[in-house]
């Protein structure tokens, strides 16, 4: 039951990744083939980072059919009724903020398994949920939106952080899963609610 | 016969694609360090990105003294004698969609040595032949060209395809993967005589 | 002794490029998430392409908490105290420098290990040392610096080509290597203090 409720939530947020990959090349005007590549890269980017850099190679998606699918239906579904699609506004957020929590712990979970060191760890769950939205940001020509924007990334930090506490107790693994997964999902809801963003603690440039 | 008349093709492709990089660098005032790079990038990046994510590493270039002897002459060529190069556009597109077509195919034939699956290996041709190109145009700090130009990495996707389904038939493969690089260096050209894009399906932004 | 030497040097050379990709951050206005990122980026980011690409995988400083700590302490020390660290620009210019010798060096050293030619080790040598710089400067989204700016790339290119040519004399490898460190940070200090770049000798775009 567990496994279903996760595989749920890895679809979910692969497709709403997807999906704002897909707005954000549709507003710079690229073609269709252009903005399936956009939506495939923000929805794997951050994975794929992930697999080369710990060398899980052939990297995990090129053998996953069902997240090819997911990506691509995503895509053509913003293509073809993007009216309909922008109206999901509020749904999408959720479902992003999910799969920011989900891609997370996944992201630690493959780490963990290379016998990293736990703040390598962590940097690479936030890598697996944050950098397909960084690469698409380059190919887009624009400064990554994770670097300025409400606490995203370090929503994944943090419920990276909690996860290897959780890991301490006898806590199901699943049931910590799930846990950080709604942590993470509950501070950017938070941040975005109420616009929290990180202090700029150095002087601004002029 | 038939391998000498591929190397060949591969020859002239690399030739073009690195052409084509110093040209896009001299027009951005690189200096010829730069010009280098982007030269090399444009060239291999395609390539490099296959290798990377298949895990063929180390990447395949880094052996091949006759792909890094092309590059450097075509980049120092183009550089000390830009001005007879440029007059060979013609030809140099004639060349560029050569190589479109023959690393199309050699990015397929890698990825089926992978067993991966078919529509993963059509990407991996398309990857091989046209992210160079993207590389170039991130480092250059240009929204990506085959993102909005006339039929280039669909082309690529349409000859990988029929490539498949030669594969299906009893015809020597050889003549099949020059049967594909003639398509795609037809599509190309055609597209490009004509003007011919992807259709924009969605809403225009204004 | 000579081993301690350079060990100095490595730290103190990422120590400044970490400084270096804060402060570039710090004038994008990123938040402190992001200026951590560039940091590091720009710190690790030539070794993590190096390693890449030569398949020395995971990569290496995922294991090196020395490494790590280094760049989060320049990376924190510079937000908090960006004032004082300005002033010190002469310093890490120094610094920045040894840095790149020893960068070029020791991509040199894990090239040769993969028996690759001389060629592509001088490449990987001078990708080690500059490319973290280029990736800082693609995700800020700057046309590269290295590409436009005093002799940079080009001295780690020189002393790679100089470390082969002490490697055939009866010479001490540290030796070697601490002589190559010494020319390249000297061709660096005297290009930018008499504003020496390469040629353009190639005709300019109006």
């Amino acid at each position: 039951m567990h496994y279903s409720f996760l595989h749920l939530i890895e679809v979910l947020g692969l497709f709403s990744f997807a999906v704002s990959g897909a707005f954000f090349a549709i507003e710079k005007k690229l073609d269709p083939f252009g903005v399936l590549i956009i939506s495939f890269v923000t929805a794997i980017g951050g994975g794929t980072l992930r697999d080369i850099m710990i060398g899980n190679l052939p990297v995990g998606w090129l053998r996953n059919l069902t997240t090819i699918y997911a990506i691509l239906s995503a895509s053509f579904l913003t293509m073809f009724f993007e009216k309909y699609v922008r109206k999901l506004t509020k749904t999408l957020f959720l479902f992003d903020a999910l799969g920011l929590g989900f891609y997370t712990i996944l992201g630690i979970e493959l780490a963990i398994q290379q016998h990293l060191s736990i703040g390598v760890c962590m940097a690479l769950g936030t890598i697996t949920a944050c950098f397909g939205g960084v690469i698409r940001d380059v190919l887009l020509n624009n400064v990554p939106l994770v670097f300025r924007k409400e606490l995203y990334a370090v929503a994944s930090l943090a419920g990276g952080g909690i996860y290897f506490l959780l890991k301490e107790t006898s806590l199901n693994a699943d049931v910590s899963k799930i846990i950080c997964i709604l942590i993470i999902f509950s501070i950017r809801a938070i941040a975005v609610r109420y616009k929290i963003m990180l202090p700029l603690f150095y002087a601004k440039r002029n």
